[in-house]
């Protein structure tokens, strides 16, 4: 193999079990101790959780500050929140409640007032963390909608096909949302073990094509399979005992968002399907426009 | 032809009737089926909308959630709204939705004010999702104005003119905007459709300049035709049964924004006007300063 | 001169009087004419104002919408206004007038409360305009705040000095901010007239330094004059008859806001000064820390 | 020594004492005098502050704002606010006190409620104040948290190694965020000082590896010291005396907010450990995962 060994900066060593380097997902099998937490860090976790738990923990954090306000109010007396009735303790824990909550998102009714200076204090404290709180969720759902991310879709399998009179192997991307990608590059590398030194090598792989300008369709990733290739003149046995793992780095512009993305993702060797071909995945129709099903970018068939 | 043909991420194929590969608003005659949709696509799309459109969402969008609201406090019956009389179903009706709107606005006046638990329950809720709305507008709006968005005027009709002993394909750009654009670069393909194989095939184009720092004029873009060019020793008619298209890319620095912005354009073969030139669009007046009009932009006199 | 005249895309041609071509604040002297503005225009209009413009336009927008609200709740008459004594007209607009910023800034406090449909309808139109209004501030303010803005120094002269056994023209530059700046870059062009011809043509010229990596002091910007230099063989009087201005484009990464800031400026013939060399502008003090002085960066003296 | 002396932008003289260049926070000694302050630089002051002092700020503000239209209303008189008693000058002053803090967050429970002009103009301003100070702080709480900032780790020390049949200087990086840093670059600099002529001179340094693409480990940058090394054949005794210090830039793409971040830090000649090398950071579990322990990075052993 001609080709040299690189470091990508993703070690060598690996114990007596190994794990693929990158996730489906895009993430290592890194752990990482005694990492700094710090409030942005929370802020990221919170910009990047689904939507329905971004809402269920805003709302229990909204139940819970006024928990806690209502419950301070409540100690404090009812008595100091004019209007309300002195009534059953429920009636007046619900008093409280709901003063909490009228004064937390500044709705402010008037229905109950606080009287005198423990309960116009609280309730000046409260206010100000209403409208803190508020700014912060502005913030976090314009972070949530304006975070560049591109979801592109890799097949699921990489293929090994024939390609001019060698073989190649290929694999498809597509992007899954609406915003336009251009400029989109392609990198990739295979890894292979050696289960005897415990070592792990990295290897560049050309490309046919490392990059695209436009990216309304599928694109197909294409390696040839030649002398300067990790893969040449190895069997399919090899390649499995190699532990092969072939890690992808794609980039793009989000012209729609006026950044750079990047994601990673891999195949490792039981992915990859050894002579077998994709099927076309657009298609014109009539009219003359072109016709893309972003479900068949999985599509192969053997051959 | 002595350039080689390139792939632009395009396809190749086309059906029995062709459309131009990208629109007048730069986007392509390409339907995606099967993409993801997330709520990133529902805020793209608010963002992207014209202004009066976007209004007329959030306003009705403003009056439906409060009709929402205001059924379920009217369901609830008026008699947990403290201070607002119990008369007719309609008089009611409107207690109950304005009451929603200043809880919803969290303008909360206390003319009309919840009573009992199951009043102030919907009424927190619906202080939330009104702070939560507000937010989202703000992260709209923001959004909406800090979008990166150059807003290029390309020339109806590219010509082709004489330039130096040979001839050359020429359109002009502007910047529509106030905005100042540094460091703009164009890059041509040419598309030509083979009708009988039903391929396309896409050949680069040479620019006498490639791009110019400075942009608040027209900048005449050049190709000239000579030996390296797909249009070398064309004629019209050739071209016209080429169904030839010249796909433009077109890229600049937003010095105001601090964002690089893309545009696509395309000039079909019956935009392209032979042995015509355009006439100057800006000239300088008697006090030195340099006039631009950018309605001049398209006039071409034929020669 | 061996150097080949560019175009940057600032147009060939003046008439009878020129005006220098690049502006002290790095504006150009083109008027555009047919501009289309469009919402974003404003927005820009607003982020670009002094803090004192700004403020008293959001002041005066503020007291204008509630004169326009409060005129109609007046008109609409203020016994819709409940609580509001129907007294002098002077005395009902005033109520009506600040029942509208109740509204508007939806403090609501509640002794003036709408009363009937009208009012109520015109109030909850209010409550959403003032809340639209508020979050545009916001994103205004933000906008205002995270623009990227490079705030460079220009010295006000240049030079010529000597420099090795030849001469040199020379400029000085420092940040004015606190913002770290880094990978600077400058960029100069010299445009000479034809006054005959009414032609002005562009010369590139080298730099002995084209950028530095720290930014920290003044950064001396030096072109040699040699045989490449527009400059080179040409004495003030042919600099003078040729309306020479030289055009210095500037760019840096902003590392406080990851952003890249472009910037403008000119010297014109007047402003170049023979025979002239800059005075230090920086000195390390006793305890080792060098102390930089921005107002000594136009110092020069004659020699 | 073969490499030539290169100017960073740093400045060559120094004084009687000198400093490091670069502090271990990535800042430079120098004193910048006469800089033009702007709302911008109160901004930024506001985002790079710690969570706790930024709090404190914002409370600060809340407490003196208040404190200022409560004097304002107090002086005014409580007769002109509706529904507090006048009893006592401290009560009084406690009515228009949470009055003003009531208008301020637009809270307006009313139970206060302003009346007559001046009262109703007063309050009508403050409004306005509290709006305007809310989108300023929730510009401020997203500045915070979306502003780019990798938080780099750098191993204490720098050591001198053996490294194939030479030696070499090495230090170690990590990232402590959880963000994703790629396209990882390391540039060096060597600073000599001659204390006789009080001038400073810089080296480029050549590394093994200038830049590694995926960063979830440590990276170890190595400089080895061959004929083209400013440490070629200088003893730890020279270096001293020369008063070396390594500058370090260091370049990331952060992914996970699509921004460049720059760092910069420096080891003086006192945190050089000669023959020393590195303990490794990071091993392989027994499930195939790899532990990482950011804080043995610092660790090394003498050899």
């Amino acid at each position: 193999m001609s080709s040299l060994s690189i470091d990508p900066g993703l070690g060598e060593k690996f114990g007596k079990h190994t794990k693929r380097i990158i996730n489906q997902n895009g993430s290592f099998n890194v752990k990482r101790n005694n990492r700094r937490l710090n409030p942005k860090d929370i802020y990221h976790f919170l910009v990047n959780l689904s939507w329905t738990r971004f809402l269920l923990v805003i709302l229990a954090g909204y139940l819970l500050v006024n928990l806690l306000f209502g419950s301070v109010y409540f100690f404090i007396g009812v008595e100091n929140l004019r209007n309300s009735l002195n009534s059953t303790p429920m009636n007046n824990f619900l008093s409280a409640y709901f003063f909490s909550i009228q004064t937390f998102t500044t709705v402010g009714y008037g229905g109950i007032v606080p009287d005198g200076f423990s309960a116009n204090l609280v309730a000046s404290f409260e206010a100000l963390v209403g409208l803190l709180s508020f700014a912060l969720a502005t913030g976090l759902l314009y972070g949530r909608f304006s975070r560049p991310s591109a979801r592109i879709l890799f097949s699921r399998n990489a293929v090994i096909a024939p390609y001019k009179d060698i073989k190649a192997l290929m694999f498809r991307v597509a992007n899954l949302r609406n915003n336009d990608l251009i400029e989109v590059e392609a990198n990739l590398l295979t890894v292979f073990a050696d289960p005897v030194n415990h070592n792990r090598k990295y290897y560049g792989m050309k490309l046919e094509r490392k990059s695209v300008y436009f990216f309304p369709l599928s694109w197909t990733i294409v390696h040839p399979i030649d002398e300067d290739s990790p893969f040449y003149n190895k069997s399919a046995k090899e390649l499995k005992e190699l532990q092969t793992e072939v890690l992808v780095q794609f980039k793009a512009f989000d012209d729609t968002f006026s950044q750079t993305v990047h994601t990673r993702f891999s195949y490792i060797v039981d992915e990859i399907i050894w002579n077998a071909k994709f099927k076309p995945a657009f298609e014109p129709d009539e009219k003359g426009e072109i016709i893309f099903d972003l479900d068949r970018i999985h599509d192969f068939e053997l051959i």
